[in-house]
């Protein structure tokens, strides 16, 4: 998994079925710290993360290993809301 | 799922079954205002989209995750076209 | 899918069973031109693919979704012959 | 299978069914002597990995098949705690 | 796949359930003229490779499709054992 910050909201529309397409987070992968590395991802949310959390983001085929994502086209998934990172030399990120 | 332009169409044939092969979008990664990155991969269309309409692609196995990809060789899918892309200090972008 | 051109081949033993192992081609990764990256990848060629033609690439697990590479540890495949790439500005390859 | 180092531990909430997500691994990638790249990714332990140790990452769907990630989403697994590298010109890293 | 040369091994233990873990082979990424790029992972040998051999390893979900690794967490196995990489100018590899 890595880190992400849930930065924003992306509203789509799948033509193909009428039907509104769901709805998805923006999220910017950081560092263990949280810091902000510019490299953006789109990923469901199993978890109902919220703007400026740090979450784990689990990319590719697992991510559909949930049961509203199982045999859907999902390659990333948010897993967890960040509580702590616990470095060796201390803290490095506290929610 | 990564964001991406639509910039063109990419005509494949498959000799091997004497058959044309499927048609493919040609598609240019962009950040989340739609900027393009000029990095390109070919993805199927499982909504429709057209030309300069910025979509989100599925990358690897999920790709397959759809009635006419399943069991097919196919490791990039757009999923979706993007109507907004919505962030902390306002619209990212439009359609 | 990726654009690759075909630029050679690879000739494997696999001392395991005793037996030649399978015949690779070695594609030369490209932009939507067909202008080469100098970086290369080994692929299986499901549509009899020749010297200096440009080809799409799957990669990834569904390389394994024909009925030769299905339940084989491979990991690209040629999935089709590129004949034209049409971008936004007139025709980027024609073959 | 890449080479990491444990440095840390991540606590992660699962809000949705209100109970706490599974304990992760820091890992910090490294070359074969164990020397860090300043590259994370986290990882769940599947053989009891301390702080410090250097270990071998599964990444991608392979990480889900053991008997506690099977069916999930996780992306990336410790599969085994690195006692010895031995390389042409000698021992690498010894643990 | 990607050409990979076979520099070395490692040993790793699985404390987890007290037996010894597999063997791994160290390999490091190579052009198609064996030319080593500094950069390494960590694969199971499907074929008997031996050291300084030009290997073919295929990564990801694929590396599962052997009997002896399928449905265990490996990412990265070595396939095949090269003999002989011709390019369009000329053989440039050839054990």
């Amino acid at each position: 998994m890595v880190f992400g910050m849930v930065v924003g909201t992306v509203v789509c529309s799948s033509r193909k079925d009428g039907t509104d397409g769901p709805r998805y987070l923006l999220v910017e992968r950081t560092d263990p710290r949280g810091r902000r590395k510019g490299d953006h991802l789109v990923a469901l949310d199993a978890v109902g993360a919220g703007h400026e959390e740090l979450v784990l983001v689990s990319e590719g085929s697992p991510a559909r290993e949930t049961p509203s994502t199982v045999n859907r086209p999902f390659d990333a998934l948010i897993v967890g809301i960040v509580d702590v990172v616990d470095g060796q030399e201390g803290i490095l990120y506290k929610k």
